[in-house]
């Protein structure tokens, strides 16, 4: 009975924890994990606990921030026109992007190089799928590997976030150029 | 003639320091100050006179790469058929990223962010030069603001530098692929 308690009261924990630390990472990329463990209401020992590091506590918010956008990127409708499904899937990959910005900034910032496009496998299989499907149907190009489109996705997309933070488009404007710019990129002649 | 000796040294010592740090970092990105020191053989407490922090020395053997890197692409012949030129532009640029790929890695961690971009702002001048260049002649689109297609143009190489670094594409495959993915997202309809 001791031994539920404790672990009913760590998964309250840890359930605390990586929600102030999206929240906390939210408002500002730079948060510390003293920061979060103020805002989670638990010590900075029991943070410590559980993510032994901050890299570690940014690692998991951004698993979970991924987890959460995959519910809403397998609503989208892949079907029909390749190119149209690319547009619907930029806009909504764009807004998840653009909720979880300083997260990535963060992440960006913490995690060692390669990881955060790793922490995107799933999302980037989707795009994948959605590439050899319009490559299969003379709409895409076939003379570059769909991996390397598909980092151009990825790299275009985060390239984005950065022009927002420094100002040089609105976050409007951002989904219509990462678009128009894709599908020209990807275009079979 | 003491002062004018310690100045000496002190350039000595500075530039000691700024060429055992490229060359540390360009095999290791995560070379400590320790092993940059101990390799441009003088003190921590020297290295740390001249750089406060392993960023402010990243940063200063950055800015380095660069003015040398825009000694090379100076020469690049820009005339002619814009896309051509951008061809050559892209295969000279990518040649100084691939170069400089520890390094690169290293800045994008350890820099603030936008920061690694800031350093790019007299190459990326070039880029926009010859975009408008190309805008005017009718062969690049005017439907993007020519700053989009810099960053898409910066985001795309260095994002290469990444897939090269995963073993997803060779460095040879590199230019070639960023030629043919720029040439059709920036081409005018």
């Amino acid at each position: 009975m001791a031994v539920t308690t404790r672990r009913a009261d760590a998964q309250r924990n840890i359930a605390a924890i990586l929600t102030a630390a999206a929240e906390c990472l939210s408002r500002d990329p730079a948060a510390s994990t003293s920061d979060i463990a103020k805002a989670a209401g638990v010590g900075r020992v029991t943070l410590y606990g559980h993510f032994p590091s901050r890299a570690e506590l940014i690692d998991a918010v951004f698993v979970q921030a991924i987890a959460t956008g995959e519910e809403t990127l397998g609503q989208v409708d892949l079907t029909g026109d390749p190119r149209e499904a690319l547009g619907r899937l930029v806009e909504s990959s764009w807004q998840l992007v653009d909720q979880y910005r300083a997260l990535l900034l963060a992440a960006q910032d913490s995690l060692p190089p390669g990881r955060v496009r790793e922490l995107h496998a799933d999302p980037m299989a989707r795009v994948e799928r959605l590439l050899e499907r319009g490559r299969d149907e003379g709409v895409f190009r076939t003379d570059l590997p769909t991996s390397w489109l598909v980092s151009v996705m990825h790299n275009v997309m985060h390239g984005a976030a950065s022009e927002i933070h420094a100002g040089r488009i609105t976050s409007d404007q951002a989904a219509p150029y990462i678009t128009a710019t894709l599908l020209a990129a990807f275009r079979s002649d």
